[in-house]
């Protein structure tokens, strides 16, 4: 008898946990690379540029030998240089209106948890940073879907459109920008739409800001700029993008309502402390001045219009240059992106090089979208950037020909 | 107006999370410091034992100069060694019988919400690891106390009276042996009892184990080496304690059940990966031998004596002596253990030190219970030690003096 034949049975949650559509080709990458074809990622936002300098250094030079719990709120040095760290960049933030967490993943779980009830809604244009559905699961918290369109940049519908979906049990909505996964920066009259609509019904408003400096036209405006929600505003963010660190696990939630603030306290007691080591390396990075993000931002942008300018080539490809964040989402002209992702890792390749792309449907709630769509990320210098994509071109010929 | 009366209302499960009883009253240390009080921290279990050279050692050399993302289920390397030091302990596990998680807490969550539907119950001794009661709301399971008393050595009712506690919604039992917070070393007979039964109702059993290895007395059974339940037993673990990284936030789950593997690898995936550089900390810290572990254990044993010898000079105090972990539990002769606490931050100093504790309600789900038992964490070096529990001794009788 085999040991699952007599177990007990797991949960529906455990059954509705999706696999992550950015993670779940990973055994088929793996099974190419053993044939001795190299894959090049594009379907995970990991950046190749090196996490700086002050971050090793303060690893490296850490001093304590016992490697203790930290506050359970984030290291008290570290909160104040993070306060200092937003009101750089314009916002009022106090080092009492930040909860420090296990990178943003937990961020958003702490406050969907804080705000909703088991059963009870938050809106979110789709399509959206795909472990949101992850997280949905986690805290029984239902996503009611918002779609946006290729056609119209991922920009948000009207905002008449955003009202029908509030019922009794909505508490929020979250919105990422610049976007992930569609690069979309959010105008200031898009996200004031949101922050009066949430006024109005008394709504939580999250915005996941971890990729504020990733902007190439135009500007970022975050929540804590916008009007008459200093109750309501919540940023989620996080290092891992913004300073090349995810696999420090640091992030944060900053809020001026301090029930919040107090609530996620308790919460972060529960499991203790973030990574306390990482925490130091947070806080040597937030050093880092204009220079640096001049130079990293300069790297994105032109790694955007490389992935962009090759994408234009292909016949019958959809998708407006986004401004911001390092992901293009982009209608193919395949019937079937999940297929066609699967099959350029098991039946293509040139020159014994293939690329690795995240199908668009599971960055959607709403069922049978994105079915055509993909999630490119520019994470690769411009000479692998060009050879990955110019692959995926000659693929998409190749795959319409079989 | 003041911003929170005009905010949108918090969760219920935001009302309903506890503050840490262990560091509730932080704020209060905190206060006695500014004074100029020496407050000795027998409150936590942090202990004051060097984190081993060999994960500094890794952490230091560490070569790649992007801290990248891991695996979700965690790194391939430390999943082999892993799987290598429990076969080193006895265990047949296999590196996929391993998934990764953000410390023992996570593991803790994860496995919760597997197992569990949002309303069902698992069984737990009490007083347990006070933080579960946090993974309880966060998780919606209902936690079902199953009282142990101090004049019991905190051992195990008749099994008649866990089998009391077993109904429709009942899913799982959750131990932690050696235990947190009281030091005992649950017999093999015992726990064999628990698996009958949880083989009987079709229940998972959960052991955390994180103190595997602090057994003074007596032997460590592991639930892996309980008979008839391979289906269904989860181990729960992490490095904090063993080897000192509690800031490390590194802790795994071990099962031969496929099915829960597939679904924490899956719950893993929301949130990306456990802290990529601890990992290499962690892999390295496997390499310490019996050596490591002689010299920590007989330390710790030093500790162990001294509080309870102290302890067994006040009058009234009920316990008995525990054979494993770094906690007492005991009943001191107070009206309220958590006033006590307090005023002994507050109100109390002998030569300008105090000593700081957790009171015991906090690790009963019963309510009412605990209210005379506090947790001593024997966590520092014997000197202040010696120091710390006379001071509790003078407390006591300063403040039934009162």
């Amino acid at each position: 008898m085999k040991i699952n034949d007599t177990a007990p049975n797991l949960s529906q949650r455990a059954a509705m946990m999706p696999a992550s559509p950015i993670r779940k080709l990973v055994p088929l990458a793996d099974a190419a690379k053993e044939k001795g074809i190299k894959v090049y990622h594009l379907n995970i936002g990991q950046p190749d540029i090196p996490t700086p300098d002050s971050f090793w250094n303060a690893v490296k030079q850490y001093k304590d030998r016992v490697l203790a719990y930290g506050h359970s709120e984030g290291l008290p040095f570290y909160r104040m240089n993070l306060a200092k760290y937003y009101r750089n960049v314009g916002y009022d933030v106090d080092p009492n209106d930040i909860v420090v967490t296990t990178a943003g993943s937990e961020a958003i779980i702490f406050c969907m948890m804080a705000i909703c009830e088991h059963g009870d809604e938050m809106i979110v244009p789709e399509p959206f940073y795909t472990n949101y559905n992850g997280f949905s699961v986690m805290s029984g918290v239902k996503l009611a879907p918002l779609t946006c369109r290729a056609e119209d940049g991922f920009h948000l519908p009207p905002i008449s459109e955003v009202e029908k979906l509030i019922n009794d049990r909505t508490k929020g909505i979250i919105y990422c920008s610049p976007n992930n996964p569609t690069g979309t920066v959010f105008y200031r009259e898009e996200l004031q739409g949101l922050a009066d609509l949430a006024r109005k019904h008394d709504l939580f408003l999250l915005a996941d800001e971890v990729y504020r400096e990733f902007v190439y036209e135009g500007e970022h405006t975050s929540i804590f700029e916008l009007d008459g929600i200093s109750d309501r505003a919540i940023i989620l963010d996080s290092i891992s993008k913004r300073y090349s660190a995810c696999g420090a696990r640091v992030g944060c939630v900053v809020t001026k309502n301090r029930k919040l603030v107090d609530t996620l306290t308790r919460f972060g007691q529960a499991r203790l402390c973030p990574p306390t080591l990482e925490q130091a390396g947070a806080n040597a990075v937030l050093s880092e001045g204009e220079d640096y993000f001049r130079e990293v931002m300069g790297e994105y942008e032109k790694r955007r219009n490389v992935t962009y300018d090759i994408l234009m080539q292909i016949p019958d490809v959809v998708c407006r240059k986004p401004s911001g964040a390092f992901y293009i989402m982009a209608k193919l002209p395949v019937d079937d992106a999940d297929k066609f992702a699967a099959w350029l890792l098991t039946d293509f390749n040139y020159e014994n090089e293939t690329t690795m792309i995240a199908p668009g449907s599971g960055f959607y709630a709403t069922p049978n979208t994105g079915l055509d769509e993909v999630r490119i990320a520019y994470v690769l210098n411009v000479d692998d950037l060009k050879k990955a994509m110019n692959i995926l071109k000659l693929g998409i010929e190749a795959y319409n020909r079989r």
